[in-house]
């Protein structure tokens, strides 16, 4: 046996093995929003509710974390489906204070499915506020962000 | 130091790294459902409450999801416990969009604890649909499957 | 090469591999709670409704858990944030299976943002029960629990 080919087959495998392992880490670390480079908390705000009382508790959850973490640190999305989709209706009452959390980075995402529902029973496509990341499925998409790294949270 | 024999151990060290690295990765794959052996997504969809709207919302999020991923691909299970349980209630309106989903390989399970209770409060033992996954306690019931390789939302 | 020392490098990568995959395990397994020295499960139960059969419905879940793994390997935490945090002011009709709870090794959290929020709207900061773990921010305590190992279900 060669030694040295031996070091290198090992030295190999230990590469590939740091490789899979540190892929979740590096997974977390890469920005998923370039405007959040230096984000380290990635969190996924539920937002399932048309209850008014819940979507204000989803906001000022937002607004607090924010500040606790620092803007720049955290990235934060607040995803919408079923009944919470109407936050994002551009007649909602709150557009002032989605439109002030956007300002501050936090992303919003509306569950297509949802939308296409509620165009199916009503006859009309419900308008929709500006800059809205929209997403086929909802829970689907929840997934996904699992799956890159963010923390899912229902308030 | 015998040159071949210390290659064998490190190698035998990193096979058995290899090892404890894909088990939980192997687990996952493992099929949970005997039905769905090729399901690469798993999801445990938990249902909570009596509200007719949310059990409205929970079963078309399952319907949605299956046609998201292809029935083959995932794995889903509506887990019911607390208020939540009246969905699998044989007089439950919804019993034909139950046994629909359950038909494309929704699996459905409800907490005996919450049953017992109702037993005792009300005298009688509520009937249920059939081919329903009975759990001792369903929160405990969540854990395992989130140890098992599932991602919980509760729409 | 020195074959010896090359053993010697790839011996010491491999126990640094080792010591990082042991780590998430290790914090596991670390008492989170000093009167929980034996615990292997580790449960955060949250609560944001103000509803008060949703506030029944966590408090029974904890002790029908407690049951069912045995209080000692158990560490079950109920962390409460918006409008959650009435159950735990101390003129709650629950205080006594709160107590109980508490007794049996149950911790109980509260944001402390959301009493701030209380006390400017309503003028008066509201009376708590004993021994409530105050944390700065509810969500953002969610977040250092699920990485200490805990896993999170909103009954």
């Amino acid at each position: 046996m060669n030694a040295s080919l031996g070091f290198r087959k090992v030295a190999g495998a230990l590469m590939s093995l740091a490789i899979v392992l540190s892929a979740p880490g590096l997974r977390a670390e890469e920005p998923i929003n370039p405007d959040k480079p230096f984000a380290e908390t990635f969190l996924l705000l539920q937002l399932s509710d048309g209850d008014p009382e819940k979507q204000d508790l989803v906001l000022s959850v937002a607004g607090n974390l924010l500040e606790h973490y620092q803007p720049d640190l955290v990235d934060i999305e607040i995803t919408t489906f079923g009944p919470g989709v109407t936050l994002l209706f551009a007649d909602n009452d709150r557009r002032e204070r989605v439109a002030s959390l956007m300002a501050q980075g936090v992303r919003f995402s509306v569950c297509m499915n949802t939308l296409d529902t509620i165009e199916r029973s009503s006859g009309a496509r419900p308008e929709l506020l500006g800059d809205i990341l929209p997403v086929p499925v909802g829970v689907a998409h929840i997934l996904e962000r699992i799956d890159q790294g963010f923390v899912l949270v229902r308030p």
